[in-house]
């Protein structure tokens, strides 16, 4: 295997011979696509394989008309053991209760895991059980498995060999809210989460509620009060702010492709200022590329984050209430899927944290 | 001038001989228009004129391609005095602060009013002019002014001369929350309104934020904690409860061209049940034609209301926290403004309160 | 039966005593639910019964949330003979390759059949049978189903008990291409149809290709030089115009809910006159009130027809080229689908022509 | 100056030293905002300034949400005199009629020109005048301004310092024509042009038919026969195929952000076969790297090279009538105009042509 650590880079002579071999499984859900997508540009990878139940045999290009000329890989069956042995990372694009029976202590040894599924979010066994109504096929690694989001747990991140990689509406409701739990400007019993996502968060699977006539032009909510990213919420918020935080989360269909947004409500504490509030988000995302704190009176919109690893985010105080009221936005096919994934591997690699996931935002798109 | 509480429908001989006659100032804006659509297959109702101050001239049908063969009205500009002659009600479609200016009393004593703007609907002159930063034209008529949200102020309605028809977030957010707030169910200081709207909310004139490619594909938040229809709403829900009410409202755009959805959330009160909750709405909804009280577990989705004035509503209770996520929605051009001004019509002149909307929504379109 | 011809109206007393019994076989698909919406309001209807093979048992109101208190009916399953028993007409909205397995001489006495299907619109089976890749049922039929364009064949339409409704495509391109034909103003083998379609013209069945996000904000044409509706408009063309004609036609699928939109191309005859071109269309459309032909330098869009009855048709010469150009569009599901099924049912029971079908179109939605 | 010609690779040391200036005139129009996007991620580019009639003295970020932390550039106003001492290269983003008048023998001495728009295409003056209505400001450099169409003119933009970048409509057109009139295979006075466009195609410029809620969920022809792109079309194509060329080009608007989409008609002439044409677009294309030719039966779709500099192509023979179809798509802010304005750029300054415009379109956005 490929040791990474002892890379020099400056003595790169032929492309591809040192990169890293990465696989992904699960690769023709738009998730999956979008991380070949992106690593297709990653300067240090080199894609091994790629797998799918629905399309083993195929080509990517063939699935996928933009990847045409872009990437013909055949997509192979699942071979768990065989494919370890063929990458130093495995990124895993599954429905939850998948990876939780097919990932072992013997496969991590081999490789790195890289679960964008729900299977290693949750690190209570019942708790996960009884919001996705499965068997955990693996309790034993619950604790093993970091929490992906790479602001908050980046040296945890750094060294594990399995990544819980955070849900979208999840990336964007923690960064949103972190730095007023993690500070304790809030009242934590008053949170609310109104989010609202784009339709290629439901996927790609055949449903009637995501045909185009049924979801074009309408909006709706769904899943009022029972969303499985509650308890993601939740659990981290709760681990950040060293306090059982419970909260209302209601999530939207908006009729779009892209694009998740967050609308978080809190009361604030006695005598919070909104200055103590700013500093806080300061603090903790400042320095953070791919966070971008908004000015006073500007507010995140999806379309800013279009294609690209960046989490917007602005507060308002709502004076007359003294409610806080946090806005943030982000792509939930990157920073909410893809990007972070890939965000996690550069650091599993010790590669730069933003490599191949520079690219500016793309607009009007 | 007709005497429309004289007329004997069964001896009607000629079409439109006893119709009354309206007037439509302002008719080229969506509300505008959207009125002419309902009122040209109105039975009671003849339309005597349409005004327009950027079109006058102009034929409906050369500004609107649809009125093509149904609407050949030539826009007349403004001549309050001799319009009022012309009209038994005149329905006013114009930007806040005009038509504060012009409604007179001697007006009033000649036809009566139904004005789609701002100015009659806050009670408070200084709540006006400070939400609103303009001055008020004819503070002694906002007493005179019946709020015109059909469902509540049925009554006053059909005594009154002078109809202030609610804004599309506020028909929507009131009718979502007035029960719980008449029944004393919640903690009135716990109310949150998220609400989202369709880009027709914004009207036709021209700007950069309604470009097609700048609010197509993305979603955002506006005026967060600081929107005019906020005090709207606290005002007719705090008369409605009898108590003083300040909640949050947040409004967002949504890329769809019609609809208004509202989420709000509130705390119940202790010992409340979800039983108490339910019987609420039906004891005052269950009779009103418009509003559509939804099975537990179904939700509403603004597709479902498109071109009709129907509002649609679903009550969940999300026990974990002890909040009840009230879930509303109407199309913002019919119950939102120009249906709900016809229902006022109706109960003004004493025709049936349904009548000329009782189209069934259509969909998918 | 109920015997319509000699029904007198100004003797109707109680609602529905006279009305005709209409059933619909295949409800659930965006035709048969648009049938539904606009029989629902047409003065000499009922609705006897539903059916559908997918939701048997189901209200019409859970399959369709903007049914709600306004149609409840209970889909059933078909059962031919005993259905026909219980309306004077029936609607049939089935894919092809049903029907003409299921009507039979016997079903044709017993009541009327509105055929929304391909089965009896080419009047040769080898053509049928090439195009649609099935063996057709009933071919001694053929002939006896008259071809529902009532614009063209108004008084064939009276005298049938079996109408064949043409495809939607297909009647907005006759419809813009007829006068050219039957006056001979054209070189027929230079006929050129560009169309496109919005996505309910793909219907509700789930395919990939109408998933939300993989056709939202994407164009494609598809079955190009391949699509059925191509010897459906060269048969009518061909009959209107007393010659073989042979065109070329390519759909594309444009991502919006409803609408249909031809782009015609034909050379002129050496020595016609563009007013000789506008004559025609004024002789043989200026009467017809579904029918809208534009002033010059008036296009057409699809939005001015939405939820209506309208063909809306305009003429351009190309000078430099000597080619016309006709624009036509109308709403795929109401003139293109079941909107002229309800104008031929008013054929076919002497209802004036236009009788449910008069709505103004509905903008902006 | 910058010696681009004696550039040595191999020896660059610190980034940005050896890179050349960029300036962008027109910098806050899609286009331009496009250009810097691509040109941000360029290694041989640094952009000196961007200036801007309406936002002079704006940041970049500030305009356009997107270039948050990635691009602060001030706009500049124009003065050309002394922005062309600070550039190696000027893209010239301005509607027409405004460069013919500023651009001059000694400025394109100082620097090279990159023209977007229309003021050098066309190579008649007259014709010019004609279509554009307005008078050119130095006819004597028509000739000296190169069509900027890459793949068929790549010598000869060598050789230029005036670049006439071609239209988004006409790029596709020409791209998907020209092997056919190149290899004399159809019948010239045949062709037909029917092409869709985005709404991004119309610019940033508000107009109330591209306002949202005038152009969502419709579609519409304009300018039929009239449109300013065909005399430029035809131009190209006659030059190309050694013929006269005179067409008919029908736009139209399509209800979405991005793409444009050519369905191109044309008889073939007598005995030319299917192997014929094939052959011919293999000849000319199979080793463009920015032109995808895709194989037999499928077809192009504007979502597959959204975001980057592909021109997809498809062939269908219409055996029936013995037409060609040619499907063609690109992104038109980046085949139809930054794109193929960097590729422009490299072949001006030998850099390798695909430099900056390797990125993989991006899939669902």
């Amino acid at each position: 295997m490929y040791n990474y650590k002892k890379l020099n880079k400056q003595n790169i002579l032929k492309e591809g011979e040192n990169m890293i071999k990465v696989g992904i499984v699960g690769a023709t859900g738009y998730v999956g696509e979008e991380l070949i997508r992106i690593l297709l540009h990653h300067p240090e990878v080199k894609i091994s394989f790629a797998t799918s139940k629905s399309y083993a045999g195929q080509s990517m290009d063939l699935i996928y008309g933009h990847f045409r000329e872009k990437c013909s890989l055949i997509c192979m069956k699942d071979d768990w053991e065989s494919l370890s042995e063929e990458a130093d990372v495995i990124f895993l694009a599954l429905p939850h209760g998948i990876a939780s029976h097919k990932i072992t202590d013997s496969l991590l040894q081999k490789t790195k895991m890289i679960d964008l599924g729900a299977d290693y979010r949750l690190k209570d066994q019942k708790t996960y059980e009884d919001w996705y109504q499965t068997v955990h096929g693996s309790p034993h690694l619950l604790q093993k498995g970091v929490y992906g989001l790479c602001e908050w747990y980046r040296e945890d991140i750094q060294q594990s060999s399995l990544i819980a990689n955070p849900g979208c509406y999840t990336t964007c409701s923690i960064l949103s809210l972190a730095p007023l739990v993690k500070e304790n400007l809030i009242k934590p019993e008053t949170i609310i989460i109104d989010a609202k996502s784009g339709v290629t968060g439901a996927g790609r699977s055949l449903n009637l509620a995501n045909h185009f006539t049924e979801c074009n032009e309408s909006l709706k909510a769904y899943k009022v009060a029972a969303h499985r990213h509650t308890p993601e919420i939740e659990e981290q918020l709760s681990k950040i702010g060293h306090t059982s935080i419970c909260l209302t989360f209601t999530p939207h269909l908006v009729p779009m492709n892209r694009g998740i947004f967050v609308t978080a409500y809190a009361s604030i504490k006695n005598g919070v200022t909104e200055k103590q509030i700013r500093q806080a988000y300061k603090t903790y995302y400042d320095k953070e590329t791919f966070i971008r704190l908004l000015p006073e009176g500007v507010y995140p919109e999806t379309r800013w984050v279009k294609g690209s690893n960046y989490c917007d985010i602005s507060l308002t105080l709502d004076k007359r209430t003294g409610r806080v009221i946090v806005l943030g936005t982000l792509d939930n096919l990157v920073k909410g899927a893809a990007g972070q994934a890939v965000q996690n591997m550069n650091l599993l690699f010790d590669f730069p944290e933003t490599m191949g996931l520079e690219a500016t935002p793309i607009f009007p798109i």
